[in-house]
């Protein structure tokens, strides 16, 4: 029998002991010499050579973060310029996150009006009945955004939750101008993303989308960088799964993230994308493991861990 | 020299003298059975038959809709549960009607924090210098959510206009519950699609944006059952090209899409999707054309000209 989604991720940080993901956003450009100088993927302008990079580079990253953290979110927005082999290679890396272990998140953003919100979920969250696609491993979850409103998200809970699947509903992003639209203020003084929230707890909190841990298969995205009183949403929302993006690169720090966390360490998948998959381009990691970048990788995760269980306490 | 979108588009809807365009959401389940019952296409369970059973439908459709209507817009969430294939079809559909002269859009939704967004935009408005992708066709325009803000939208606008495309920015939905998020009233009484609206604005009447016809090569989508003060839109900006969906099957008339027109019946484009592509389930055509699914396309193609032809007092 398939384990609820809220369930599953419990299980997985409470075995890792951590609230870390790794987000795996790969650029060509940003690759280690290590992969990019091998004879058949060292052309960046060559889409087969730049997609083998791209699945190796980030075949090998799953490999060195299994064993150290619950769960991989891997953007479709890096593997889509590739076009139908970019998505090949995109599913062939959700298949191999799901061998390891890992907790898959698809990073895909998605969103539309109800129909159209009906054939994104059924791509992303159904088991594909079509011969020639059976053997797909969807992702465990998915992002996507509710900007059309309950009909557009509607569609994406019921196909997650009859497929034992997830979700992360966008709720307040990370980047520098988030603010500007989800932070408006109603006539109430109540924020946009405020109401957002309550919108994707009264679907998230409903009976039978909640597990046997407590939480909901239903969860929402929350920058680390996001206002001081959104943590608060820890409190209002106790059955709610938080993705925290941010950590790192985008600037959020640890204490910015553990605010979404459960005092149990639980409730919060805090993810670090660029300052772990190029941590070979960062100072500290370069000195010290010079080209041997998976090396680097390993260690970005392990000093991210050990940052974040001392900001908590344990 | 590549024309300029806005340009572009004024051109397409003067010389076909109409604002409508067809979108095209093709479901397998819906096609007229004088494709579906081709042998190597009737298996809807059979990923590679029901690819070629759409793209054979909408490239026919295509061929029908092309010297009646100035645009096209295809939605890829119908594509993207076919994985590969699916992106194969939907870029042959683009090329297809490029080839045709139609003005192409691309309805993909995508949006995300900055970096992503340069993804996403580099794969739908830039001409891949992909070895092995050189011969794609990219759409003239696509369709983004605004959701991130300004440093999620701004990518999408930089890489359209440097490869000569258009853009249509999500501001109102014309979902039934649409209204829930984008009107939520702020307190000096602005909804919040009016505050996006302004945003939008503010990047799309930038001088180096605007085409000779005076319009912007960045639109905003407004539903046509979108509220009634949202016709103000049209006097408020001038400039914008207004993409309004939801005539027909979701419930606007034409009275309420052709507000977003300026008198000259420029300035919007008015797209019916399932009321067209599949004139041949509705009982006034089904009983004139019968199994002649073509003619029953072009005859709600050519009736809905006509309607709104009339409603412009033309």
């Amino acid at each position: 029998m398939t384990v609820h989604f809220g369930d599953r991720l419990y299980q997985a940080v409470r075995s890792k002991k951590t609230p870390l993901a790794v987000g795996i956003d790969p650029l060509y450009s940003q690759l280690p010499e290590a992969i990019t100088g091998h004879k058949h993927m060292n052309d960046e302008y060559d889409a087969a050579a730049a997609v083998d990079a791209l699945l190796e580079f980030s075949t090998q990253t799953l490999r060195i973060i299994a064993p150290l953290v619950p769960a991989v979110k891997i953007n479709v927005a890096f593997f889509e310029k590739y076009q139908a082999e970019g998505i090949e290679a995109f599913y062939a890396l959700m298949a191999e996150a799901h061998a390891l272990g890992l907790v898959t998140i698809a990073d895909v953003k998605r969103g539309d009006v109800g129909h159209a919100a009906k054939e994104y979920a059924a791509a992303y969250l159904a088991q594909p009945e079509l011969v020639g696609l059976e053997d797909t491993v969807t992702p465990d979850a998915i992002t996507i955004n509710p900007f059309a409103g309950e009909d557009g998200i509607v569609p994406f809970v019921d196909i997650a939750s009859q497929n034992g699947k997830g979700l992360f509903i966008w709720v307040r992003s990370s980047n520098p101008c988030a603010g500007l639209l989800q932070d408006f203020v109603g006539q109430d003084g109540q924020r946009f993303y405020q109401r957002l929230a309550g919108l994707v707890a009264g679907i998230a909190n409903a009976k039978e989308r909640i597990g046997q841990s407590g939480y909901s298969n239903v969860g929402m995205i929350v920058g680390g960088t996001s206002p001081e009183e959104s943590g608060l949403l820890r409190q209002q929302y106790p059955s709610i799964w938080f993705l925290v993006p941010g950590l790192g690169a985008q600037g959020a720090t640890v204490s910015d993230c553990i605010r979404f966390c459960r005092p149990d360490g639980t409730g919060a998948l805090i993810t670090a994308s660029r300052s772990i998959i190029y941590a070979y381009h960062r100072p500290e990691y370069a000195e010290r493991f010079g080209q041997d970048w998976k090396k680097a990788v390993e260690q970005a995760v392990n000093d991210a861990k050990t940052e974040l269980a001392r900001a908590m306490g344990a």
